[in-house]
């Protein structure tokens, strides 16, 4: 049985930029991530960033770099188990020693304002080209962030996410939902250079992310963000005349084909009941015949806001509701 | 392996009308499937109607009710095993007689124009209340669908189609494509009036149709209906200066918040670079500053279409741009 928001099955919506290894990619991917965002309607959210080159300085330093895929694995525990928790599996799981563990873990927990943490991870890494160069890019990123008037609580540094997934080579980003952390991220992407390599022999730099449809609209259903909406059409042509559905059937073809949306009472009942149908639908107007007005070539037309009803000759009939819909406009009248 | 067009997952967009028996409703989402096909832009297509009540009072004359699901199942297979096929499993996997057999095969190959399979039905079928109800509904609906000037050929009654599945309970639609018959039925449906009882105790007369989207798709690509698109940005913001990819990007920012489609080029590089890729994508604005622009607080125009090029103060950049794009229409002149 699949947690809340996690599905066997999921669909998710891909932006990427492919072809360039600048982190200016890496930059307007998080922008993308956070515009979108806010365009659905989310304010209180932060998108999580980390760089590999990072982990991967510090694991290069702790001579850790042949175990770096199980360390991060484990790392990426961190929020669920805690520290020691990790710690243990590092070391008899992975295969690490107490202090490596604990250089690791002291990395991961880092904390302060974005420039503080770097400040920390500069001097951390001093002697790492990697390590050194994440920082810069990072750095980049959070001045560009500054620059672009994103609010800084939205866009943090989190030297603990990995990711899990070894494809990501570079900037590393997840994003929570401050009112519903648990459901996991609902965008994450980073930066994938080696991708393509592994399915061709060509390898095309890349940086993208995905946001997860099925997870943000589980939690746009939980914060209630989501309305169901009842969209009655214009017209209703109620069913008169025994026989004759053939011409309420066309008529309602001949309406929705002038674009008007139409629908036709599916059933021959006592007239006020299909009125009282329209009403409580909330249908502006109503189209009457019987067989007097298939003699005489004319539609009754009843604007149930107004109460007026007149009987109008089929060529006019679009014509007449158009100008009804829009010049009387009965729907925003109401 | 599945086969093409064929997925272990698919994507269906379904209509239904539910809480009438009305023949009304079948008539309807027969329309439906014949509007939506258009609208997506086939005009080869065949939409197949049957009525379970028909096929529910042959086998209810040849005694075979208990065995209708069988029957049903098998006959389903007609087009793809033949009739001797069929008729040799009617008797050896569902234990009906010779005779049976050829009767039900009898009527599911009937043939002429719908009325005059109509005709022949109604004779076979005269002791048969559902029989004779079934011809009944479907007479209405070619009434219906002759009325609504819809192409006859576009709408055929065919006798053997049952749709497998023990649901439908009246109509049943298939929709097949001229030029792909072997990628099967794009859209199916019928009437279920039971289907909500095996849920509920309350029941609930319904009926509708799935377009199958993933199916639709692989068609529309192998009859060459889908296109691709290059959509490039109105404008190009180039990156001449070192050290100014936050200022790029938080101008890239604000041309979009000012609803100005722009891409930032990712890269430092050439400015001839810069300028054939804009060339080659098509973009009609590029955007140009270097360190002497910064100090002046302008950013150069160049419109590629004319040549013409402009410094324009940031805070008349947007409207610069959105007179360039409207006014001078630079997109559709070219």
């Amino acid at each position: 049985r699949p947690q809340k928001g996690r599905y066997r099955e999921f669909m998710q919506c891909d932006f990427d930029t492919v072809g360039t290894d600048s982190n200016t990619a890496d930059i307007e991917t998080l922008f993308v991530i956070h515009d979108l965002m806010e365009q659905i309607g989310f304010s209180e959210f932060t998108i999580r960033v980390n760089d590999r080159a990072i982990l991967n300085g510090l694991l290069e330093k702790l001579e850790l770099t042949e175990k770096s895929a199980d360390v991060l694995r484990v790392l990426d525990k961190l929020p669920k188990i805690g520290r020691e928790a990790v710690a243990v599996e590092m070391v008899e799981q992975v295969g690490t020693s107490a202090a490596q563990a604990a250089s690791v873990l002291d990395m991961a927990s880092l904390s302060g304002t974005n420039n503080e943490v770097l400040d920390q991870l500069d001097s951390l890494l001093a002697e790492s080209e990697q390590g050194h160069k994440g920082v810069a890019s990072l750095r980049e990123l959070f001045d560009c962030v500054g620059a672009a008037g994103i609010p800084a609580e939205r866009v943090r540094l989190d030297v603990a996410i990995a990711r899990g997934l070894d494809y990501y080579t570079g900037t590393i980003f997840e994003t929570f939902l401050t009112a519903l952390p648990g459901i996991g991220s609902v965008c994450s992407g980073g930066r994938y250079d080696n991708l393509v390599g592994t399915f061709s022999k060509e390898s095309l730099p890349g940086v993208g992310a995905s946001l997860g449809l099925d997870r943000l609209l589980a939690a746009m259903d939980e914060l209630g963000m989501l309305q169901s909406e009842s969209t009655p059409a214009d017209v209703l042509i109620t069913q008169l005349a025994a026989g004759r559905t053939a011409e309420y059937l066309r008529l309602g073809r001949l309406l929705r084909a002038a674009g008007i949306a139409t629908e036709v009472y599916p059933e021959l009942r006592k007239i006020a009941r299909q009125f009282k149908y329209a009403d409580q639908k909330g249908f502006p107007l109503v189209v009457v015949a019987g067989e007097d007005e298939f003699s005489a070539g004319n539609w009754q037309v009843k604007n149930l806001l107004s109460g007026k009803q007149v009987a109008v000759p089929e060529a006019e009939l679009a014509g007449h509701i158009h100008t009804l819909l829009t010049a009387g406009d009965p729907q925003t009248d109401r």
